[in-house]
């Protein structure tokens, strides 16, 4: 009987700091052995002129979520692990929300009962606490993080999720008392929906009108309120999906101060402008393919936001998937969404493409190395959350979580490829350099060359604890 | 008849740009001529050996302020312009307040009522605004601005007065249309809360315990927001009493990206510490004396703060006279406020030591010049506030109101000499060099030596309009 | 017998710090009073319309100067000074050169014979040190600060003129101890012929290639060098014609750290830009036109400077007028000079066209106040070079140096109207709103509506010593 | 036959990314399998309870360099590689220092003369550029680097190694073109000079003056330049022994706009102040055992170091060990040294501290993780300088370089147990917590227990080319 299940050989293997020429062996789902050579194995991939990158975590997508009235997410959990396995994840880690007046624990099992079963992928989930009562910080929210869900979202913004001062300062307080990690959604709900009643009033409704109601400066206030706010409480935080030049500079300024401010960008915030917003040819309204929040920005603030993935300001690339249907009355083309970008569901679908895009425009050009794309995209997502010595590397005793990669493959980005449940994707014709060819998680192929092999409920959901240090 | 009702001799003349000497011809209230040497005149004050300075004008100062249930404010407007004429000033600006729920204006017609006839010098009043209703917004402050109520204060902590970002913004764009000047007391009232509450639970109640809830951040957050706003809206701002070094920088940071945020400090906050708030030996009640927000900070701080005046982050010093009797029920030591901090007023008496200690501290130690001494007192407060060309400068056409200055009187600051209605001054035994020796207002002598020759009635109330430019 | 020789009525009269409706009486030369009425005069000039400003100081002019072999400067002080009083100014301040291997005070004694006899306005001359040999340290340079000439210039570039660290720190050390104030040329010499070697090897041999010779960071290093070596020996310096955004964040650092570092900048930085070297239509060498050091860099660069103009990191804006024929075998287009941009004479004529220029891009757009340009253009010249008291603003005592303005006049600048010794105008068609309708030098109208009613001789040159404070 | 030579088992595997338990499998020199378990090995260490640290690598290395008549550096290469194995460390990298007016290439040639057969552990060689004839520029220079030897040092300060700014670029230039990495010794030549000469003057003549004529400034000034340098001729360099907080704040500046500028720093600026330069007692020579340069600083510049190591401004810690005996005529002691601390020779011992001191203070006190000391000891030095893909880092492939640490071990720093020439060592007395147990180079055990076991000549001398990316 051979020593290993499944042999990787001929490969170059990269985690976070090293690139070696190396096989790797894998059992029982873990890896075993990194070695010049390794013994015979059940199955062998060659993986001559590939990379071998730890198995992307994607710590950033919404799958399921409830989403308005008439609104309804694209991707249930089938669909989005799917995508995700095609696009080179072995793990992905959703939110589940809390609605206004409900229980926390029962949204947790809730969403929990919704993925079991159906995963392609390993599921960690984030919570969302939008209602922190009395019960809620007293119990409901230090009896879950102890039962592993060790992190969750708080929002600066949205009618149904905004918390004010006091409400993130208390919530704060228990996530620092009870080690949870806290995941920021930096805009400032106020300044926007006096901007956004200004929009309407001036008559400017179209899609764009979404960048317009939350330019940077929206975005800079509320990331210097959660540092300050963070500051106070003696708490790291992670502020995610910073899209602007202005927050990243806060954030950077609290890092240089000595702040454990932890930051998370998006390849939408690498590649995407606002001019997207405008639509194409003479369809305005086809700019709500590119509503998100925050919105992407400018040229120079894309560059700024380079800079801050080469020296180290922003720890992790998530995609921030948030996939809703474009031609769908359900979806970015609802009824009300048309007469106000203020209807137009936030969010596109990026689970399957973020890979590709960041290793494209990041490896490939030389902005960053092979090593900082494996922490980007996997390691430090693992390291933040609680994954880590599971997940996130390549070594004896991690979960065989592992991407095959061809760094000179070309492919042209095509919604007719892809495997999420959206209808379009905002890279439609982009042209990367590098691919993923083959995913694998727990010791088992998951993916190759654009099929999924693997059945719903392969992936499990994970439980965590906040890795020390 | 002569042809000057009073001439100044024999002094030198300081302007916020020049230093030179000159004689002064006042007649019927105003300067009319600035020479070497001027005609006859009905008195002739001697002022060899002296400075003659533009008089103060003190644009931030509280008096008669309705101050919490059983807390009295120790001004009436006698008292404090009395005081305010001792201590070198011919102009303040103190504060009409509409309570919660009340009418705007009828606040203001009601505080105008209070000081009409009573005030030694004259008097500018402030707006403040605690209830942005549709009402004040639409209707009552275009209306008072219109009037001549042409600044008015908001204030992002304190109970009774707190606005929230909408209604900040809001009254932003009210002021931007109309054209008035804000003022923003730039504290955090949730932060505060969250620290008071966490204070009185770990049992951290006494005065000194003020200074713990209001950390430099929580006035560094505060600011960065209030800039924020101000940037979204296109309004220039004042923010007022800046204490800490960290809220500077968020002020020098926004000057320096071109912003027209305008600052205002205190002597308090160059001559004062945090641990004044400890009391004096073994009595930490005694502490309360120094209690006024923001709390002065350490010697960094009052380095820092020193610092951007000289370069100009500062555009004016204010005393914010706040005067409360110490050894009172309804005064500092009332009887909740022994129970906690949050129970003492907030507030110190200032109104007629701000230009001594300013003087002693700034110009005689050489970190100000004389000329910025004029602006930063006089000059400054005038042109913000729309008082210019009738007050704050020395030539003609402008009010006669002027300070004797002897540059090298030394004297040791003791509450028996003060006119104000508090029982006690943080400056106890404070010793300078420099002293108002004589207050010329509108060409009348008001104080010489110490004693107060004017009656009330002889200052107005003044109307304004925001100067251009 | 009238009481003043001239009366100045009806005028708004502007100072740095005021701005006001007044009466200016002048006897001997000199301002005796202003006044709401002044008494009669033996002449009076009517300002209704007009501000009159204190007359303008130029503190950085280069005239008859030796600018290397077969090169001849364009004016001497008879034109200069001509042009000086015509462009609204009553005094400027050249510089006395010393050669190597010569003796400072033999120039500086030279250069005053030259100039005495022959000005239209006052002259006050700085001096250059290129060889601070131990004679001029320990002997020369002490008396001549003493005997009045107390500012001099070092350069950190230039063949002929550069100074190494040690002579800079050496020079800067007397001027410490001695008082003087001294003013640096902050570009890099190294850098600047190792780019400029580069450039010829490549062939970029148009004046173009000076702009490329001359980057912003060669300035920036030297900005930092220069305030390192300040902050050594403990001097307060000044910067001179700073051209570029780097340069000025530098500069804006060090006054930030609490330095005491002064900077000035010229029309050039604020108005023209590294393109204009690229000549006009086909001919590139019409570029030399625009060839002096530092160069013109682009809109960014000019929108910092005038940033920091409005937020008081530059304190004088001077012309750095260095003419030299353009069409003319000793001026720009001499024969080296055409077979490389290295050899063009570094210069452009402005004496004349500074004040039109600055105020109309500054004052008429509303970028600075009035009472910035009168401190901007005379009030801190006259504080930073020691004539203060004399010369720089308008009251009582100071000379009677005054400009009347049209704040409404339209021109267009044109080289046909000038009256410098150069044959052209780097703002040729440059159209200006406001403009200098006459001067007046120590009581006398020396320059009205463009023509120059001064005699040469009738300008002094003075003698000075630095101000205190 | 066994399949390994050598067994490790039990460990904590630790790299820069990574921490996980594993065995090691090694043969001919080399990790050839990293696994859950190995198989049988010739040789099995038993790692329990230790952690398993790529061999430290410490890059900035003075061994038995020219420093001066009648001088003596304290090691020769069998010293001071027996030091540096029983410190932890596998791989050190001294400079072959090119004397003014010799030949770079015999220099490197004798250099490595030297070390050949002398080695306990491997060794590259820098080269120092000290007289960049147009000889090395255009042959020697280029083909040193193309023979292996990438990397060489420049010097901003001292009498016989400084560089001009025109030589700097030109090595630079030079350093560009054939791929070379570049390292600067940042201190400003003419600024030590100048305060040397005032401190002589006044009579401070005591090894502390060393600190007085080397303030912060002086470094900060010297690395904006090279940073400038850099910039203008884009180069990648380092900035070698980064001692102050003001420099420091150059290079996150330098960073933060995008330049690629790597930074070093050593034990000494995190450990040691300037003031143990004033001596023990009475003895203020003593103060010469902490002379070197640039100097210690105070605590703040400390805990600014720190913190630029753990936001990752500094990529390397190297000990620049510079040893001379204290008590000795030919060190610290000798005749002139005792006149001024001019000729006090300048340097410490550190080679075989460095790992012990940055453990202790910067791991067992939670301030850098394990991961960044296994970078910033070893892989950072690898990938900087060459090494990598052979050295820095635990994988099959890579050389068998490894430590064995006990992170729990304490110790007391004593000379005694020190194996290098110096006859004292700055860190007597200092405690630590961790300590390397056991020091493993190319397989074999060197150094166990503070013993060393190998002989000289088994350290190799090895040649490099600069890794891409």
């Amino acid at each position: 009987m051979p020593e290993f299940d499944l042999a990787i050989r001929g490969g170059t293997v990269v985690t976070a700091a090293d690139t070696l020429r190396a096989e790797i062996g894998i059992r029982d789902g873990r890896i075993v052995t990194v070695a010049e050579r390794v013994a015979d194995a059940a199955r062998t991939v060659d993986a001559s002129g590939l990379l071998v990158l730890p198995g992307g975590i994607d710590s950033h997508v919404h799958i399921a979520q409830p989403s308005g009235p008439g609104i309804v997410m694209a991707d249930d959990f089938a669909s989005a692990t799917r995508a995700a396995a095609a696009g080179g994840n072995t793990c992905v880690m959703p939110f589940a929300l809390q609605p206004r007046g409900a229980s926390l624990r029962e949204a947790a099992e809730a969403y929990r009962a919704l993925a079991e079963g159906q995963c392609h992928v390993d599921v960690a989930i984030h919570l969302i606490v939008s209602d922190p009562t009395e019960a809620v910080l007293g119990q409901e929210l230090p009896a879950l993080i102890a039962a592993g869900y060790t992190s969750f979202k708080v929002f600066m913004t949205y009618d149904d999720l905004v918390l004010n001062d006091r409400q993130i300062l208390d919530v704060f307080d228990v996530a620092r008392r009870e080690g949870a990690r806290v995941m920021v959604h930096a805009e400032g709900y106020d300044a926007i929906r006096y901007l956004s009643e200004r929009l309407e009033k001036a008559g400017e409704t179209r899609p764009f009108g979404h960048a317009l109601s939350r330019p940077q400066l929206v975005e800079r206030e509320a990331a210097h309120r959660a540092i300050s706010h963070a500051e106070l409480v003696d708490l790291d935080i992670v502020i995610v999906h910073v899209s602007g030049e202005q927050a990243m500079e806060q954030i950077a300024w609290a890092q240089g101060r000595g702040l454990k401010i932890h930051a998370e960008t998006c390849p939408q915030y690498l590649t995407l402008t606002a001019d997207d917003m405008k639509g194409i040819g003479d369809d305005p309204m086809s700019g709500a393919k590119y509503v998100c929040s925050p919105p992407p920005r400018d040229a120079a603030s894309q560059a700024a936001i380079w800079s801050g993935l080469q020296r180290g300001v922003f720890e992790v690339v998530s995609s921030d998937h948030c996939p809703f249907r474009y031609d769908d009355p359900a979806g970015k083309l609802n009824p009300r969404g048309k007469t106000s970008f203020r209807w137009i569901p936030n969010g596109i679908p990026g689970i399957e493409t973020r890979l590709p895009v960041l290793f494209s425009e990041g490896v490939s050009t030389g902005r960053i190395t092979l090593n900082q794309f494996a922490a980007l995209t996997a390691t430090n997502h693992a390291k933040l959350y609680g994954l880590y010595l599971r997940k996130g590397s390549i070594g004896p005793g991690f979960d065989a979580d592992l991407t095959l990669w061809d760094p000179n493959h070309r492919e042209t980005i095509r919604q007719a490829a892809l495997h999420h449940g959206a209808d379009y994707t905002p890279w439609e014709g982009f042209q990367v350099t590098g691919w993923p060819v083959m995913t694998i998680a727990r010791g088992r192929v998951i993916a190759e060359d654009g099929r999924v092999l693997s059945e719903p409920g392969q992936g499990r959901v994970l439980d965590r604890s906040l890795a020390p240090g």
